[in-house]
């Protein structure tokens, strides 16, 4: 993919025979960009799929594009990945789904667990914001999806979403533990991934104890500890590492 | 190690025969954490050896601490990472340094290439926040030295810099590359390397060809586009996990 080529999701297009339509928000993105007739751009359907098209004609209102080629979204991992975060203060719920957006995950979902200090207040505007920053996130890094973004609930809701993936992996700081890199490296074929990570205290031993009886790989990141909004994204970039999603 | 245990660089700090004395910010940090006597805290030289010691006293103004063991700090890779950054606009310097310091880098360094468009005004005044910045980190993360962090000078300097090390990646939106996985795999067991990102805009073609000719690995990290402050993060994980020192 040329990474310099304008990306848009679905939303707002109507795509029929082969021709799409981009219209709303989309279309004044377009004539911002003063992208011209003749000119190529991308609208992706969301579900992992590229249509590479050409523009027709554009005006602040509407955009008309000729369908190219429909290929699959080259940027989609062969593996997904759910990554579970206990509810952290403050914005950086922000940079956790920008950071995940960006590094490949499929969706990601915050829950409470014992020590969150975070009240989830989760207002409708608030989920609105979230998915906006996946949404802008997934465009600028030319990802084939809007990763989802939510809220998972407690702690037993999310070790539960992380028991009915192919792997599922709990990232902890003291005690007995494998080490993530060979756990990622024994499961390099897994096709669903779940990665659970603290709120800013970590975990309750009970929880560990809890995600072990469940299936779930207790992990160490090695001996550095890695803040509450840092985890996710660097157990996301080993487990795209081990996959081959990284190159 | 104990990742409840305080922690301090030994700036400050006074180590003689069985006995460390802590002076300054450091003694006050000591006193705000209400640390009795009987307690343990370590105190690190900086140069990745740790000091485990045991507070006997402390008052506002001075802790005396008895030396109980003597260790290299677990948490410092076995590899030696350079991290080159193409400087980049606002206070992203600042969230690369954070990142970068927690998941492992030796130094962080800026350098200015074509592209860039923040103004390198570095009045000393900046640096020392940023060497701020890295102590912090350095702390809260577990570190055993404050990463060095400062401005490298301009592009050619950065490749100076790179081509020294055993292993020297340059990360290139575009064109031939090889995968950021496969060179990491096939050179998992250097001692020393380098890592070059770009500023917001991406390097010039010319600079990846000088790159190429100084025997850096050009490297692709997939298909999805990274922003300038999260490519260095995702590229020393990578290199981290790679190198065996994520588990």
């Amino acid at each position: 993919m040329d990474e310099t080529m304008a990306r848009f999701f679905i939303a707002g297009t109507n795509l029929f025979g082969g021709t799409a339509i981009i219209r709303g928000r989309d279309a004044e993105h377009v004539h911002v960009l003063r992208l011209k007739p003749g000119e190529d751009v991308v609208i992706c359907d969301g579900q992992g799929t590229d249509y590479k098209c050409r523009l027709v004609r554009a005006d602040k209102e509407e955009a008309e594009c000729e369908v190219i080629e429909v290929v699959p979204c080259p940027a989609e991992p062969s593996v997904k990945v759910t990554v579970l975060c206990g509810l952290p203060k403050g914005d950086k719920t922000d940079y956790i789904i920008q950071k995940c957006v960006e590094a490949g995950a499929e969706e990601i979902l915050f829950f409470r667990s014992k020590r969150c200090v975070a009240k989830p207040e989760l207002p409708e505007k608030k989920l609105e914001r979230w998915q906006r920053i996946s949404e802008e996130a997934a465009k600028q890094s030319g990802r084939g999806i809007i990763p989802r973004v939510g809220w998972c609930g407690e702690f037993a809701d999310a070790l539960n979403e992380a028991a009915h993936k192919d792997l599922g992996l709990f990232m902890y700081e003291t005690g007995e533990r494998e080490k993530l890199d060979e756990v990622l490296k024994a499961h390099a074929d897994v096709k669903t991934a779940a990665i659970l990570t603290g709120p800013e205290g970590g975990f309750e031993p009970f929880e560990a104890e809890l995600a072990r009886i469940c299936g779930l790989h207790l992990c160490s990141m090695g001996e550095r500890i890695l803040r509450c909004e840092t985890a996710p994204v660097v157990a996301l970039t080993a487990a795209m590492f081990a996959t081959g999603n990284l190159g």
